[in-house]
């Protein structure tokens, strides 16, 4: 494996093959794609059979961290040491062209590869449990009441270091052979935004409470991959 | 396994374990899922190794489809017929709540579980060349000009008969344990919502040519899982 402290190691598992001018394996790149999602997809094989599961995840250095309930399916058997793919995927348009064949997405993703166990150290546990409220809502753990003995013994928490990652990002425009800019049909970029929408507060909020410092990042309208991203880097200066 | 014609059969497979109160075996549910959404994610197993791969697709009654470089990994590997798992997540929201243990995310998924396989018959790529083009854009196919040999060459698409799938959906706003309420901690839904914005038309558009009808779904500020929905009836109601 080619290896740099900068860059993800890079073999047969996470080369990218097809159009791999396209592929990416700085940590800079494969780490701004994953802060700036929530939810992540997870491959992994129980008994054979492939499961793909949707669920929310972060990053801490170079490991990923997602949380179950400790009866699910997933948690139960990831638990063991299973080996996972997590792969985070980010739309930013649909690309027509002018023959089928061109047609394409512009997208940004991550696949990261490495072993899925369980983080059963109680006081680890509980440092997670913050961590992934503050990562999100900075300063949010703190508004909290102490998690119960039943919240923390139904919530499992799963790590994984990165072994291997690959990035891969389609960020062109249009693009037509020459000699079908002469076909007569109608040719477009459609973006493809994912926003915050208008935000609903609780019916029953306390009176005077206000929205948070470290909320201020959520605002209607917003790109949710830059709210991300923001909350995940005030996190970051905060934390020890 | 249960069954009937308008649900899935459900297993061991695809049961909802965790909060089976929000599984749906139903066909019109997981339909309506898939059908909003061009693109989904599949776990598939080489080796091993479970991989997770982000990759646009559509429905046909009971079967998917997708496609690929005949020489990425992913289709070579998937062509000689791989238990998948495909999996569609629509996020529709973050709630927030007074405790850790009851933040949430909103959400719409299903997992669909089946055997891909290759589809090598060369009219019936041709067709599926045709359908994957007008399922999202209807008409679409009749305005390009027909593919090359080395495009058809080129591009491979793989089925699957959906042999079991579940839906998973979470759909209500914030909520807190009674005592919590008292909680000053300020709480709130915050939606999200995945639009198309302002279309990019391309530079190079010939003189007099206008957005056909079958884009008039495609609309800025609109929701993408209207549209595609939209789009999906539409081809639905012309195709044979």
């Amino acid at each position: 494996m080619s290896k740099s402290a900068d860059s993800y190691p890079i073999s047969k598992r996470n080369r990218v093959v097809r159009r791999p001018m396209r592929g990416h394996y700085d940590k800079a790149t494969v780490h701004d794609i994953l802060d700036r999602a929530l939810v992540c997809h997870i491959a992994y094989v129980i008994d054979g059979q492939p499961y793909c599961t949707p669920t929310s995840f972060w990053r801490e250095g170079d490991r990923l961290y997602w949380h179950g309930s400790s009866a699910s399916r997933m948690i139960r058997n990831q638990g063991q040491g299973l080996p996972v793919c997590l792969t985070v995927t980010h739309v930013d348009a649909i690309v027509l062209a002018r023959c089928g064949f061109n047609h394409s997405v512009n997208y940004r993703a991550v696949m990261a590869f490495g072993t899925a166990h369980l983080i059963d150290d109680p006081a680890e546990k509980l440092r997670l449990m913050d961590r992934f409220l503050d990562r999100f809502f900075p300063g949010r753990a703190g508004l909290m009441r102490p998690p119960t003995k039943q919240e923390i013994k139904a919530t499992s928490f799963i790590g994984m270091e990165i072994e291997q990652a690959s990035a891969k990002i389609r960020d062109v425009g249009v693009h037509d052979e020459e000699a079908d800019y002469a076909v007569p049909a109608w040719t477009a970029l459609l973006p493809v935004r994912t926003v915050l929408g208008r935000i609903e507060e609780c019916p029953r909020q306390m009176p005077g409470v206000r929205k948070p410092r470290g909320m201020k990042g959520y605002v209607a309208g917003r790109n949710l991959d830059e709210v991300f991203l923001d909350a995940y880097r005030a996190y970051e200066n905060t934390a020890g």
